[in-house]
């Protein structure tokens, strides 16, 4: 394992100080540097703060900034952020309008994100809206439901602008809800990754294999297939999402995101998102949006996921609204 | 060698195919396909084309758009676009006040597109600019001098504005005569790539080591090292930039640019950078603009590069113009 890194247990930390030194006209610190904020607040508008471990940028510090995120909280690497920093993310950014957490479908991260919401009650109004996009995980054995993966994005970036628009706190909520269920993701990888702290890969294959079915954490996925040609795995891939609960709207105008796990050249993304985009079309699905890069990553993973979302005349008109972040604008 | 590919022969066209279609609102191809140009072309304004080999992505066609390039000549990997490729490109996007090349100084890429402005003397006003920013280079024994490396974006960017603001040929050759003096660059590779076509690494590297000086195709570079920690590889990097000539302007406001390979996630960027801002800036040199993220690259390549370029009052307004291109807004 080769990395740019001083120790395995300051990664984190110096990495977000250059994050934040780098991306200084947009954000900042919060308090003990628990959690990057958003540098101008505004009052009266409901905060957005997500969070999770660390591993998967740009998610979530790229993703502060005005029209999606007021705060993110980061963990150590592939570890949920203790509630301790959520709490002093909400106190912090919630100008009085109330606070909105978006939670990615993880045991961890969703005990300690409650775990802050019910130690605020009373004090601060929360709501919670937890993304599981995950169609690999769908129908599988596994009690927490469906993981959130690489649909956290659109979550966080249509809830950000309709926060911005001033968009209340329950309505919010509402809407993170009926879009979660618009949205579906399925991942494949080409390697494990190396997680620094043991310096293991999490998983290995042969030359000729590929994991389909990866979550985000460089966790072993639903199957391990024979590697094959961009065609078939785009095709594959797409029949997954196709063939789920829900993704039958066809007609429905939607956005098309694929999105690299940090190993894995864009052109190499550009060259799946070709064939997706024409098989999914040809099941009369219009795509009217795109985003193609590295965005919910798994340390320096070779693979990608494909997603699609339903968009609606509203959930468009968001995702078309402006941003301003590191990552994302 | 595992990637998302069909066949080594067709994956630059399928690539390329699919980020037109993404950012279909952006660009579109100009005629039969030979180069990737802005949509909305501006009647009067210079067009500034820029190209070479493919597996530098998002370098060139991520930066076509308002305030950057008109039209982007793609090669094949690791190989200079054709003088039939850029003809097309200059004949297309000239309307009417003449073509500024910017050209990464790699023998094959000069050549090219030297050989397009030949042909097309006379019936078009062509100005090049040779973009040479590579400190690692310096005083080597390579008889057509620094290589154009990540500086390139640099260069695009503060000329795709000024051409936007309506200055006119000869100015802005002028302006990139005197920008590119003021850049410099310095890579670091943790392993060699592999190329498609061979299915052969470029180099290999023990797992304690790394190669210092690489260019941007897999070619090694000026010297192999031990592999050091974060803080010393960035003391490395800002003392070979900061020992080159032209590069002790102290006190000058500068842009501070930490590039990924391909293969090296964004927190790690984010490590380094935090490490050289501080010994950049205690050298008395003040970093005004920093942009960290991967945007010229070796196709998959671990590794990064710092670029230092300094910034007058007349650049640093057109870095902060507005741009909108796929990768660059």
């Amino acid at each position: 394992m080769k990395k740019f890194m001083n120790k395995a247990e300051s990664m984190v930390a110096e990495s977000l100080e250059g994050f934040v030194l780098a991306n200084e006209r947009l954000v900042m610190f919060g308090s003990d540097r628990k959690f990057v904020r958003r540098r101008h607040l505004v009052p009266g508008k409901v905060a957005i703060i997500s969070g999770g471990g660390a591993g998967h940028e740009p998610l979530h510090v790229g993703f502060v900034g005005q029209g999606m995120l007021d705060a993110a909280c980061t963990g150590h690497i592939f570890t949920s952020p203790t509630p301790d920093q959520i709490i002093a993310a909400i106190e912090e950014t919630d100008t009085g309008a109330g606070c909105l957490l978006i939670v990615k479908n993880y045991d961890g991260d969703v005990m300690n994100f409650e775990m802050a919401a019910e130690t605020l009650a009373g004090r601060h109004r929360i709501e919670i809206v937890i993304v599981s996009d995950d169609a690999a995980a769908y129908g599988a054995a596994r009690s927490s439901g469906r993981r959130g993966v690489a649909g956290t994005l659109i979550v966080e970036k249509v809830l950000g602008a309709a926060a911005e628009a001033g968009v209340g706190l329950v309505d919010l909520k509402q809407l993170g809800e009926r879009l979660g269920k618009q949205i579906r993701t399925i991942g494949v990888a080409l390697g494990g990754v190396t997680v620094p702290d043991t310096a293991r890969a999490t998983f290995l294959l042969e030359p000729d294999e590929m994991e389909v079915g990866v979550g985000i954490h460089g966790e072993p996925g639903v199957s391990r297939q024979r590697l094959a040609d961009a065609d078939a795995i785009a095709a594959m891939l797409c029949d997954t999402i196709l063939a789920d609960q829900g993704m039958r709207n066809a007609g429905v105008p939607a956005l098309l995101l694929v999105n690299g796990f940090g190993g894995t050249p864009t052109p190499e993304l550009y060259l799946i998102y070709n064939v997706a985009r024409r098989l999914i079309e040809a099941r009369g699905i219009r795509i009217v949006r795109s985003l193609v890069g590295t965005y919910v990553t798994s340390l320096d993973m070779a693979g990608l996921s494909v997603t699609l979302s339903f968009l609606d005349d509203e959930t468009l008109r968001l995702w078309d609204a402006p941003v301003l972040t590191a990552a994302l604008r």
